[in-house]
């Protein structure tokens, strides 16, 4: 057989990943997780305000802020604080990782906080944005879980669980789970975020070369089902280690 | 029957288009478009030159650049020249639409030039970044046609068209082509651009309320389909008026 | 005789002037206006807030914005907001506007709200500062009857009407309403803001080539008082109308 | 007679002038200006290179930046460096200087290189704009004439003096060159910058509180250009000392 | 003896220093300072508010500013407002100067208001920091000598003095208060700030070439010393007389 | 006895240090170095390139970048990429780290490349900047025997060791490596960087409450000459490993 990935991963199969609680002290959820060579540090830090547009309304917050240190990627890249500005990728994706885990949280139920969770990318080898929203939501349980031991809130703020991979068509067999080598030389590249009810929260999928076909986007989808049901384990057996 | 949309139009019913060719005079392709009340202007500028990580490749580039007029909105939104940084969601739209067009060009054949497409809402009533896309295809071609026209180049750059449409659950329902009234309201928003061969070329659905099944995902891809369809051939019409 | 304009107006000819309300539908006033060739949107956009050096004293506040699109001119100009500020020129012109229009109000009779006249340049071909000055004033009325017909105010804030013209010695010649051919190839430049009791508000004129004399001083200031008189006239008939 | 000027000046009296040169060691031309209580230091700094516009064309450029230290004033004013923007008022006046120094030099004699006029308000009593282009021109011609003394220029690019004085109505009556306790409260204030052939190279009038007519400009005009002449002679009296 | 500054002075011998008080009239404390041809301008500011760290504390801020005219140097500096940040050795600076004046502030004693000390180099050669310093010192001191001739404060907020210098090891030699040709070609450069009680308020040492060793340090801060004891004796003969 | 560290330490104990090499895989030099709590990631990054003002010199240049991530800290700090940009304390201490690591090389030695040194705070608990150093070294290091080893460079660029450690006056007592508890509540705080062969690099010295006098000075020196010899051991048994 000729198609062979440049990992030695079957098509349907996932990086090793492991997800590592408590790895720094402070923050109120501290997660490093690792999509085999793509290990992102996500912390949640609870905050009792929220911004202006949600003041007096009894509801919470939860935001997401994603930067990749300089040097987490083959060549340096400008450090975004020093050119002054956070760049059009960056917005995109900590848009797209706040978006996803306020599918999963009761605002109401969160009262006027905000947990904002920040994503660093400290090594990067693709997927780093379905990473970050994986271990953000694990980091954000740990949080959610501190507010109810100190009895801050009193209803469970989080319903469900909430994980994401991408998955893509390189040299034209759909893939789960792109790797770097992967991600630089594939048609479509599609990023999925579901809950663990099988539901979609987020699909977005770019033809890189070729337009893509709905038959494609079918065994892509059904590849990311499949994933994400083992991801949302791997998060468990964290929560529960 | 209980549903309706508050626009009264069908579930698969497009909002009136209208693209109006030449709309102003400077740009080598202008184009005023019009998804119903939204409306977007798209200018396509052509420069002999190329961005630095393509010079002496002997290819080109297209870019887009998106912008909304403050008062394009029911309330004023400040202006991002004053605020002093385009919004995210500003950049991800104008990513969004110049990868988009990028699809249906062959940069080999255009050369050593740029071709930026500005598409400055100056009306908006939901669906500006798909408006903003299927205008900005007409312009793309305005603009080829004028270096064809020159000689400036010898074959044509642009294979097949390049549309765009949302579609969303609105009140448990898909429907094509959401106004604000929806927008505001549904449930998943999604949005699609596609070529003139069936392909797709971006697809980025997010569940704004509850997460979608892949049965109601098929349903959107399915209006989105029928839509799109349409869409290239009022293309077609204005370009050939 | 030798002297002939661009254009083929006689020296004291204004291009023509259209002035179309309505052209969106969600600021309280809206504005399309044309000097021939240069179209300016401008809208009128009122908020129940004032700026803080002005809460609690119960006055009104009226500001300007202007923006030019990327494209309007004939080569295309980057787009302030992907620079992340204003330049100097545009920062001038609103500074120029809001000035101007503010001379017109009464604003303790307009209460503690803010009206902001936000000028954009959809075309470019001379005069777009002048043209931006003369269509805020329908913006600004039509917000203001707004007000006056919700019964929001009692007092009409707005005494006599504002308009502005360019003159300037083209080819030794004064001439009125100068273009972008003339504009770009005159020795004197001057800009004149009136109101409709013909006394002056603004007087802004510079010497691109030779230094002027008090004579074509005189003769400029003579052009345009008759210019203003009948865009003044204009103004009073879009607003009949 | 019961009207007076705060500073109990006449209405058609300048305060007191003087200008020192080499106030400052480094700059190829530095002068110290004071119109009465308004202090402002003017270097004129030499450098061989011209903007990217310019280059290859064998002419030189004129340019000026403008501030205010931040106690210059009354009260403390923000620092523009520590704000991270130069304001719209400063980069106004710093174009204004540019323009009207550049009216008094021959840009092809000069060669490519750049002048550029620092203007910076040590203590601010009102006319700080006009002192700046006043003492501009001191500064250059001292810059120009360190050129000449090298032989790094043949021909004089200075042709004619350039001064600036402002004017306007206080309690009604046109007066010359308005202090602060003037400038804060008059109905009509104009700046005017002149040559010393009686030219006019800008006039930039405005109307505080009401419309002024065109007999109150032409009184101001006079004023401007009696006031003017007597700062041309101060010009040369510190170019000769 | 072949060891020579190039100021022919000793190893141990300040510049001559000059404090003049009252140099500009709008401020609170206004000294122009001089340490040879270094000039800086020491405003002292005073405000009624705190920054918000400190509202509701009843307790007073000092803080400094620092900037530098951009022909203050040799050759021409951007000026920082207009490349719209300021560098890292200007925040340094003012970080140094706020510290070390507040280290001779009771802020209790001085109750809720900020004193602004901005430090403007007119003139550079060497030590602009040291002499901003030493003359912010004298500024603070005739603003606080206001507040109390008023009654607005009760206690003197100051105790001590606070002066500054530079020392450094020039051709091998520990010298006292670096000029701009001592600075430029030195091994060691050493800032020290210190108190009229011999105690040391900040030491900032660099090796610019090579390594410092204990005694050398030592030499340094024994000139240092007796520097500082110069200085603080004109200062209190500046502010007697 | 009544003085006691809060961490128990003796007052001439540094905190556990453990240096990690080839933390991350892409960067030439990558070290997670631990001062107890403190844990900072340094990478050092080739380029082929020199900043503009070395360029055909034939000399390299290093140069260092700090960041703290948003929850390194006991409460969460802004993300400065996201304020848009880095402040005053960040710049001064890249500074420090650029000029401390400069110290130990020989830039002709190391040809035209540039070696860049991202010191990224994963978890602060006081003494960043000084870890920064210490493992920016063992990174500069790696990176610069990577250069030998692929024979890019001929002579070793590296000199002796450059090493950091804080020191300080807690409750009366001088200590070394003060850690955030004591860093918060002591006196004088004194960073200072040495090389191996016992010679001063910086020290910078700051009374935070009282005046800090020479024999205190020279107690913090003497810890610090201590505590360095342990950390250059430290650096030397890491490289060996």
């Amino acid at each position: 057989m000729t198609f062979a990935r440049p990992s030695g991963r079957t098509a349907d199969q996932l990086r090793p990943v492991s997800i590592q609680r408590g790895f720094t002290r402070h923050a109120e959820g501290s997660v490093l997780i690792s999509f085999g060579e793509t290990r992102v540090l996500c912390t949640a830090s609870v905050d009792n305000k929220v911004p202006g547009f949600l003041r007096g309304k009894g509801e919470g917050w939860v935001t997401a802020e994603y930067g990749m240190l300089p040097r987490a990627t083959h060549t340096r890249s400008d450090r975004e604080a020093s050119r002054g500005k956070q760049g059009g990728r960056t917005l995109e994706i900590q848009r797209l990782i706040g978006r996803s885990l306020r599918a999963c949280v009761d605002r109401g139920a969160l009262g006027e906080r905000t947990i904002t969770l920040d994503c660093d990318v400290l090594q990067a080898d693709g997927g780093t944005r379905t990473a970050a929203i994986t271990g953000a939501y694990v980091a954000l349980v740990d949080a959610v879980n501190g507010l109810k031991a100190r009895r801050e809130i009193k209803r469970d703020p989080i319903f469900g669980a909430i994980a994401a991979v991408s998955v893509g068509i390189y040299k034209g067999v759909p893939v789960l789970d792109l790797d770097y080598a992967e991600d630089s030389d594939c048609d479509t590249d599609m990023n999925v975020v579901m809950n663990d009810g099988g539901g979609f929260i987020e699909v977005q999928g770019t033809a890189e070369g070729h337009a893509f076909r709905r038959e494609e986007m079918n065994a892509l989808l059904q590849l990311a089902e499949a994933g994400i049901a083992q991801l949302v384990q791997a998060q468990r057996d964290a929560l529960a280690g």
